[in-house]
């Protein structure tokens, strides 16, 4: 059965599921930042998932990546690692020249600065209304 | 027309073309990693590609992934960034727990350590016969 590590709901912020993924907003006021967990059990590489989900994936990441490059202007950044928690999940970051991180990845730079509330509420009323969540 | 950035074959070892991209083993004695360069003009994020180049890139893409993982023990990180050279090409590494930048990702992490030229030898044939180069 699917479980969700618990580190997701601890760090980012659950907008909603598309057909195979769930979409989480990231804590961090620095970089808009999306990130999808396929809803698929002991899933810890890509290639793990059905040819099927793959290409699912594809189409929810490329849908996420347009989302964002509509919302926001700079260079998307988008991968998976999964060295720290390592349940699958798909990073979608904008960076821009003056982020602080730049031109390095975000990715271990530094501990993450939080969203305010009227922030958070915004930004994710935001990604919600544009993914259709 | 299709120009690629000097930049990979001062740092890459070239291993040939598959359907779609140019195939580049990065010249990186610590980790295993792979590089794929779609031959497709103007190409900064994976949106600017057409759907089928797309679809192709992931198979290609997966490929790499099931390649490495045949021949290394570790943990895959793949992805894009494109902040430093912008024309658009897709990672694929070999992380473990004993590597110098782990858990933190290795773009930025530290100069490269060279392969020398017999190790470069081995890995280049090693990788173009998995892949089928």
């Amino acid at each position: 059965m699917f479980k969700l590590d618990p580190a997701f709901h601890q760090t980012a912020f659950e907008l909603g599921k598309l057909d195979l993924s769930i979409v989480f907003l990231n804590n961090e006021a620095r970089y808009p930042w999306v990130i999808l967990v396929p809803e698929r059990d002991n899933i810890v590489e890509l290639i793990d998932l059905s040819i099927k989900d793959r290409l699912t994936l594809l189409e929810e990441s490329c849908l996420v990546q347009e989302s964002l490059k509509k919302l926001y202007t700079g260079k998307l950044n988008v991968g998976y690692l999964g060295n720290i928690c390592s349940q699958f999940h798909l990073h979608h970051i904008i960076r821009n020249e003056n982020d602080p991180a730049w031109p390095g990845p975000v990715w271990g730079h530094s501990p993450a600065v939080l969203l305010k509330n009227d922030e958070k509420d915004f930004k994710v009323s935001e990604m919600k209304a544009i993914l259709g969540l």
